[in-house]
């Protein structure tokens, strides 16, 4: 079944614990002033009721979700096997964040949602029943059917979109865990999903080198002679427009990201540092390489602030619109 | 000698065939919309008469440059053994360049010149003369009579100032060279320096981690435990406001900055890709820990556009005017 305008974003609450029911009720509270398309939530309702006295409009298609929009909050239920507090997470929140995340993605696999947006979910809590993914993105690129290395998580900033080659490791495992294959494939993720998520035809992939200077010619180090300028090469040789590998500290000035459309970048804080150094309210993390849309917004539970009223919801709104954005681009050239 | 308004910046050219002579040039010419104090530059007049005709008052003591500086550029000549066309450095220029330096930092150390602003040098040709250090930094500091591990390199723009632990270093030789005692003499270095050439009496310096969210605790790596939190009780021991170690993704965004004065980090890129990203056109080298006030411009000779009329002067004029900055907060304190 093909996704048209009528059906909603699938928003999975993350934690019920965490800051992800508050900030997605004041989304919708903002809903008109933040220009936010129909969505529906999944999850308990409960956790959006100790935080947030708006209405809840609770339905079971997510085809109700456009007309219910303006009445309430739509949410699809997934009760948890206990109500926890704001700021005290649980393993029974933990399964229940993990039964929406499992939903959302089903409905939109199969065409019932446009795009999935993930709410900030408890990585211990998860491990302790049983959750063997390093993270959210993992989960559903399996989910999909997509090998993990043929991913590619981008922060998307207004200005500046960035890709980690490598992620949460330990830096000094960085230069060994790089190789030219890697490179080339989140590279080729990042190339068609700047197509098929961006509508971006013929797009720009800027690489960055792993050592200061990238490598001086090979007198700071040689990763970029024997891995980076390879891949690039296999890249280029497919027809891909990719430059590099530049130097890290003078690619992300004005003037510098007006030559690409997405920087990719060997580790996280390479990545991470500057497009949130730059759009630190608005930046949204975007899975490419999967044949569902889906971002999330770019922030943690926040368990120390939860329940206080105090979360900021922009993030979460650039990341409905960013998965609507991204869901109209896929459908116009579908 | 106690240095007085009277006496000048002293300004080394720089290689001659590179572009620090234009962008000096640039700066006379432009020395009011700039709001340039009074300085000397050292160097051979041609470089300079090759890339600008407007009027040289070549002088032999500082202390004329303070009438001539209405009247023209005023330059202390040191002719180089051949005079260099833009763009093509040669061995001549590279000594050129190093006597200039060299001048400079005496002038300055004799009180002769309230600090010292460096022109870009030609490594490649330096090092085929024999020059031993890694930069222009080192050789500032020996000169000083001052350890390298006691000198800091900060990049400083309006808003954030950053400092790396390690500078030109493979990525992969980065943990391995960072020690607690590193990590400890380059935050004082940097806390005393934010006292005398900032004018901030009780300065806060934030350190970052070196793992991606500054190793989660020991499981993305334990540089955090074993060397960085270790560094930040013994500085704290002192009595100096120190805090960290921070995830480096968060720390330099708009809200994040407003809670230090300076942000050391653990690698070059770490701390310039931040500072490069905001600040790209009026971030400044500046030299802590040394007896003299130094200051840079942040960018290379740039051979491939000497001569061409195309440098950029307002590096060299933030460099200028942060150098007698900190000179008048010495002044001031002394």
């Amino acid at each position: 079944m093909a996704s048209s305008a009528s059906e909603p974003l699938a928003i999975s609450l993350g934690d019920p614990a965490g800051i992800g029911p508050e900030v997605l009720a004041k989304c919708w509270d903002n809903r008109g002033s933040f220009n936010l398309p129909p969505f529906v939530a999944i999850g308990d309702p409960r956790a959006i009721g100790a935080v947030w006295d708006g209405p809840i409009e609770i339905i079971t298609d997510p085809r109700e979700a456009d007309a219910a929009f303006d009445v309430g909050l739509p949410l699809i239920q997934l009760m948890s096997a206990e109500a926890d507090t704001p700021g005290h997470p649980s393993v029974a929140g933990a399964h229940c964040s993990l039964d929406a995340l499992e939903l959302a993605v089903g409905l939109a696999r199969s065409g019932s949602a446009t795009a999935v947006v993930t709410g900030p979910v408890a990585k211990e809590q998860l491990y302790a029943i049983g959750f063997a993914h390093p993270g959210q993105t993992e989960f559903v690129a399996e989910r999909c059917g997509v090998a993990s290395a043929n991913v590619a998580m981008m922060l998307a900033g207004p200005t500046l979109r960035t890709i980690p080659v490598t992620t949460h490791l330990r830096l000094a495992d960085v230069p060994q865990t790089l190789t030219s294959t890697l490179i080339e494939s989140r590279g080729r993720a990042v190339l068609r999903g700047l197509q098929r998520n961006f509508g971006i035809a013929d797009p720009r992939l800027a690489i960055a080198g792993l050592n200061p200077h990238s490598g001086e010619g090979g007198s700071l180090g040689r990763e970029e002679i024997e891995m980076i300028q390879p891949a690039i090469a296999a890249l280029a040789d497919e027809g891909w427009r990719v430059t590099g590998p530049h130097p890290a500290d003078t690619m992300f000035h004005t003037a510098a990201r007006a030559n690409y459309d997405a920087a990719l970048c060997m580790y996280h804080d390479q990545a991470l540092i500057p497009v949130k150094a730059l759009h630190f309210e608005d930046a949204v993390n975007v899975t490419l390489g999967l044949p569902i849309v889906r971002t999330a917004p770019d922030h943690g539970t926040a368990f120390d602030i939860a329940g206080q009223d105090r979360a900021d919801p922009r993030p979460m709104a650039a990341a409905i619109r960013m998965a609507a954005e991204n869901a109209a681009h896929r459908a116009a050239a579908a």
